[in-house]
């Protein structure tokens, strides 16, 4: 129990995260059970065998921060009511379960200790730029530092913090924040076993200092379908779903970490695009069909195709997340043949004036006016930037560095 | 060998196609070594069982000739050079393949007797309304019609027509070809099985008189991707092609059986987008992945669900084909809450003024604006269907019934 001078007391710990694109793409569970047990694992210690739902491995770029971030701050005082969790000014429904519990009178009441998470991004906030995935890495890791600021009773205590404060660990922690505790910097993979959930940092950022990405951000802001509520439909819902996690992902996961560790452009990109483009598919086989691309992500795709095949090689590769922004990935040495294209094509937009984009030279390509059409009238914005280091602790006095927050 | 009299003499056959929608898609195979065999069957009666090619069962249901119909001449004389198809004003790739047979001097001349098809649409040709399906039907059903004029020593020499015309018969027909010999009536299934093709008509068209068909005919008009290359292109690298085929359709062709028998609309509409959803999901996972759904398709998407919302069950059902317009259907009960709606929407758009659209009341339905925005920008035209029957001989003299040509 806590003393009565810790009521008003407040503790709080700040992290910054980057924006990480997964280019093996994760689709997480949340299941009808899913709610059950969770709900029973927020009692002390109970780590119920049944969270480690399957789901297949990921594998996911960090983008430097000095370009996107998130900063991320937790606190948990006894003077909050409730737990509380904000993204983009939208109340998250993961812990916002305070009116689950009290329609069960059988149940204690679980946070005696509430926490408030508070997020804010360096990139426009309605962008759809992976802001839900950058915000809860932030939010993992800053829970995680919150918990180690507690002293011992009060930890004790404070049960839904211990539980989310295990998923930084990288075990027992729920599925739907799987992916989350994976992302240990630059380059990671996760593996999923039944018995053991394990992370990895395939390679640090400088791994291949070569790599650079092109975001465009797309002028159509809101998502039809948040990624939460589109992956439960795609699970719940997609005939071929479970095929491709147990079929396709582990291959193209080892196939992926051996272009990664070799350098091959040619092979990330290619598997990068495959599996987007299956990851989509899956959306658009959901009941109802989820669309996240639209007209001016098909116009990056066929801009991309006819780079690859004026160079004779594939040189540039897309990915789209859970929005309609495409992020390019290629190499420093191709940037004018690849950044250079869409620079030719959107030189009205914002987002070229940066130092990065001081070095790249327009570059034309011959392309049908409809592809044209559609790229310039959905892009609204563009983001130059290249690979970047995990989330950083930046402790409670809110130290400004790195992402200027 | 041809008397010398017949060297100018002209056979010819004409009939009348509806364009046909499959609510269960067919995808069909063209490897690369289709073309091999496909040579080598240009010789007399030489049926490789390797012709039996793996494919997926389909279910398609008949448009009304009176709305929509394709008509096609087939022609014979030994005055013709090469064997020509035309659709559309372009000659079509499958019989136009003198310069590979030119290419190989070991093969004798296939074409001694050579046939010529022309077909024209009483729709407009560039909607991309299932226009080479509904002229394929109506030119195995020509061909098949043609081969039974000649005499029969000049028929034994007519070796490329003796091919064509089997595949009317449903037995040793080549794959790309297999889904119009299906085509028999208002409602057909075909199975696959390794030893056997069967046709089927499940119903006749005036099984289900209340069946309707709403067309919104893109604005859209060329597509990026033929349908043809398409599924070649789906077949050789969708990772989930096989998967579909072999593991979802089977299941779904038995449940669309039923709810036909049963005139079950909820099942049948679930079904069909089902189908159509999961058929564009391979498309988009082909490597580079094929987009035929367009904005005016997402919206069109879009409306039907929240038309089935607001009606608590399902009253409309949306299916794709090769390209972005959307068939949509309801049954005439249902008229102003399905069609009625998109009345309302597109009430500038051609295609309202008939006589099934004289009984349509608009109806109005909370929507986004980027929704039907997108559905007014994207579609030209409506057309207002029914489901209708099969081929129609209308013989050599050309009578103008029933599709009006």
């Amino acid at each position: 129990m806590f003393s009565e001078e810790s009521q008003d007391e407040l503790f709080s710990a700040t992290v910054t995260a980057p924006v990480n694109i997964a280019v093996i793409k994760y689709v997480f569970w949340i299941t009808p059970t899913y709610r059950a047990i969770y709900k029973a694992n927020r009692y002390w210690g109970k780590r119920d065998v049944a969270l480690n739902l399957p789901a297949n491995s990921s594998f996911s770029v960090s983008l430097s921060q000095s370009d996107l971030c998130t900063r991320t701050t937790a606190s948990c005082s006894r003077s909050y009511s409730h737990d509380e969790l904000i993204l983009d000014d939208e109340p998250c429904e993961f812990l916002g379960q305070a009116d689950d519990d009290a329609d069960d009178d059988s149940l204690p009441p679980l946070s005696s200790y509430a926490v408030r998470i508070e997020t804010w991004n360096n990139f426009p906030t309605a962008s759809g730029l992976a802001s839900s995935a950058s915000g809860f890495a932030a939010l993992v890791r800053a829970v995680a530092n919150l918990y180690g600021l507690l002293p011992t009773q009060q930890a004790a205590a404070a049960a839904p913090l211990s539980r989310i404060a295990r998923l930084g660990s990288g075990s027992g922690m729920p599925q739907p924040l799987r992916r989350l505790c994976t992302w240990d910097g630059a380059w990671a993979r996760s593996r999923t076993a039944p018995t053991a959930r394990r992370k990895y940092q395939l390679a640090p950022a400088s791994h291949w200092p070569e790599m650079r990405m092109l975001v465009l951000v797309s002028r159509e802001s809101k998502k039809d379908v948040s990624s939460t509520r589109g992956m439960q439909v795609t699970v719940q819902t997609s005939d071929m779903f479970a095929y491709r996690a147990a079929n396709l992902v582990p291959e193209r996961m080892r196939r992926m970490e051996e272009a990664v560790a070799a350098r091959d452009f040619a092979t990330f990109g290619r598997l990068a695009m495959k599996d987007s483009n299956s990851f989509h598919a899956l959306c658009l086989d959901s009941e109802p069909p989820i669309f996240y691309m639209d007209g001016s992500s098909r116009a990056a795709v066929t801009v991309v195709g006819r780079i690859n095949e004026a160079a004779g090689e594939i040189i540039a590769a897309y990915t789209f997340d859970a929005g309609p922004n495409a992020v390019i990935f290629y190499l420093h040495r191709n940037r004018h043949r690849v950044a250079g294209v869409f620079r030719s094509l959107l030189s009205e937009k914002q987002g070229w004036a940066s130092e990065r984009g001081a070095t790249i030279q327009p570059s034309a390509i011959d392309l049908d006016h409809g592809t044209v059409s559609r790229l310039q009238s959905g892009v609204k914005r563009v983001i130059l930037t290249a690979v970047g280091e995990g989330p950083v602790d930046i402790g409670a006095a809110g130290r400004r560095e790195p992402c200027g927050l």
